[in-house]
């Protein structure tokens, strides 16, 4: 149920690479990515989960309302976040040239099914 | 020099609140702000600024290029931080609701004369 809405965000998002459901404790509970990708995806979302709790303790302390998405670009790579409650988030990574703001609005559609998915 | 930058990225983007010129090491440079904004943005970046350099250090780590651009939205805010250099980065502050495409655009466009005036 989560790997079909996880492709349908990767297929339908110009340029995505994958996506990760995930637990802010850093374990996977699903994920899809394109045929023929090397990148080590679930490591790229560990990594990155630390600073995402860091991040939503900081807009706890600043009181500055709850953390709903966090985008990183590098040199070769755009994460998109979205947090979906307060265990788990998903996270879909696009090619530096990928199409940010699809990716962007389709985490942001699939956030309310994966949400009913989980609970 | 800074704050006439800064004060052009926020004038122009539609929503901003502030931009902060700061180190990795939490010390701001310059900041400007709209007028009767009564958030503490500076204190806002500081929060921030360890998960950026949480951030950079995975991106290292992952080596996927270094870290460029990082955005954070929270219930009543939205962050954009754009990275200089190794030692700096701005950030501008929107609401929630601002123009988040223009603000993005604004600090891009702006990096590099902010980068003449820190060298």
């Amino acid at each position: 149920m989560f790997k079909e809405i996880l492709r349908n965000i990767v297929e339908q998002s110009g340029g995505a690479i994958g996506a990760v459901l995930m637990g802010y404790d850093g374990i996977a509970v699903d994920e899809f990515f394109r045929e023929g990708v090397e990148e080590d995806l679930a490591r790229m979302s560990v990594e990155y989960s630390a600073s995402l709790k860091e991040i939503r303790q900081a807009a706890g302390i600043l009181n500055t309302g709850a953390m709903e998405e966090v985008s990183i670009k590098t040199g070769r790579h755009q994460l998109i976040v979205r947090s979906l409650n307060d265990e788990y988030f998903v996270a879909l990574t696009l090619e530096a040239g990928g199409n940010f703001g699809k990716g962007r609005f389709l985490l942001m559609r699939e956030a309310h099914a994966l949400r009913e998915a989980l609970s």
